[in-house]
């Protein structure tokens, strides 16, 4: 049995998985802020595995952990995980010893990938693309992360793609994420809402202009990622999560309208079948839980195949 | 001894390499036109390692062959190679018989990429920036290129990073090589030359100012496609090479000038050192033809290693 957790802003998810890849056990609970409260979620969450979901915690073997942050290569240090009020913590080793069984640790956008791999068949290649207040992506390859040099693989958000786009964060101008980040969007279009994307949808749908272009940029934004991916790692599909995902199809229908005007102006772009290789993750899919899991067992050696 | 050719539009490169990995004769000949014609360029820059370079040929174990067309995946057909009159053609069929030896064939970017790869020192992860009259990439890490799942990996040059930007020949406005192919640059710069990107920095010094607008574009489009191989692949390096980069040390001032202004602008693009990254391939490196027969042995069981 292997434990997932997906250490989110506000709420952490946890999963057992049993042998066989299938879901034995999930909880879901509030999410500490600062190191101390952090690791005492992941605590908390494995026990709860046991106390609310009744799986048996003396057969756990692993536990993985995604988090929303840095990790340094090849530890289990977290670092910049704003969200989390952590500046820096060594997740392994705050909770291996009081867990008593190996601890992986991973960024959660690239444990999410290797998670929707999975979910998604577990063959070829696939990039993750998560919409959420940022814009980034995990590239897999029949089963491995392409982590890259330095911890930015991935990190297509801040590619510009106009010059004269609005400007981002990061101190750009026109990135992927200004244009098509859930952040960026709730800031420029701001009006309060549980989900401001939403709200400008609906004010796009009644005609507001403003909102329009907002709605037209998140788009551009979401399908220049997927060129770029598909582009640069020529993977076989790019499946999007997060947060901005939980439109849908109103979403999927504006970024295959963007796809399909590139594919009607260019026969190569045509070639390549864009429409045809982007997905929607099934909302509700324990994506970045179910990742960890995995990144956690391969830090066991009898489960490290699950990753190769 | 493995044998290694770079079949170009007017000239075609052949290295012999020892056991050792150095190279133990090189010649240069003229590329026929047609695929008749390539065939025989093939057996005849073999012969000629042996006639005018000294090789044994006898102790050839292996050729491969870098071409620019596409590879079907697994085979050795190439198809679509437009600037050598080819349509379609079964490279390995035509010659393997004949050269007695196992062949292998790789589009001429990525055999470069694996060559550029061996020549900057073997480890790490790299992606080989080809400038030429188009712009493609090849991505390696650890010795191994990155295919990806339908031979796109690596087209960068067909990323859009302006939608007010030139039209590209693909169809699409502001790609990376509407902006920086010396195809696209020769074409608006409109003024016949032996190398145009060289007169149009020539003219660019001397003041005039489309030259400068045409100039500035191939440094934005450069600059771009180096930001997108780091943000997606997290290659430790990029190296440049190509026809473009005859321009040297003047293109590399340009391309320094829009990575520095963007790490200006941005801590983010600062913290990748983008600038320190960037490399040129050494002029006259043989890395295309170096990487073929690194790829010819791959095909040969007892060179497998080389590209592991």
């Amino acid at each position: 049995m292997k434990v997932g957790l997906d250490v989110g802003g506000t709420k952490t998810d946890a999963v057992a998985v049993d042998d066989s890849g299938a879901i034995a056990g999930r909880v879901r609970l509030a999410t500490g802020w600062g190191p101390d409260a952090v690791t005492g979620t992941v605590l908390d969450a494995v026990s709860a595995l046991g106390r609310e979901a009744g799986v048996d915690v003396s057969a756990i073997c692993s536990v993985g952990i995604g988090i929303p942050g840095q990790i340094e290569p090849g530890t289990g240090r977290v670092v910049h995980a704003v969200n989390l009020g952590v500046e820096e913590l060594d997740l392994v080793a705050a909770t291996q010893s009081r867990l008593g069984v190996p601890v992986g640790v991973e960024n959660d956008v690239k444990a999410a990938a290797l998670g929707a791999f999975a979910l998604h068949g577990g063959s070829g290649s696939m990039a993750y693309l998560n919409l959420g207040t940022g814009i980034a992506a995990g590239i897999v390859s029949e089963g491995v992360l392409w982590r890259g040099a330095r911890g930015t693989a991935g990190e297509v958000g801040h590619i510009s793609v106009d010059p004269n786009g609005p400007l981002c964060r990061c101190g750009q101008r026109g990135c992927i994420e200004a244009l098509a980040g859930g952040g960026s969007i709730a800031e420029r279009w701001g009006h309060a809402a549980a989900l401001p994307v939403r709200d400008v949808f609906d004010a796009a749908d009644a005609g507001d202009a403003r909102a329009r272009e907002l709605r037209a940029g998140l788009a551009r934004g979401v399908a220049a990622a997927v060129r770029v991916l598909v582009l640069t790692a020529d993977v076989d599909a790019v499946v999007l999560g997060g947060g901005v995902t939980a439109l849908g199809p109103r979403l999927m229908a504006d970024v295959a309208a963007e796809l399909a005007a590139s594919a009607e102006a260019s026969p190569f772009m045509r070639s390549l079948r864009l429409q045809e290789r982007v997905e929607l993750l099934p909302a509700g899919s324990p994506a970045a839980a179910l990742g960890a899991a995995l990144i956690g067992a391969a830090r066991d050696p009898e489960g490290a195949l699950t990753r190769g």
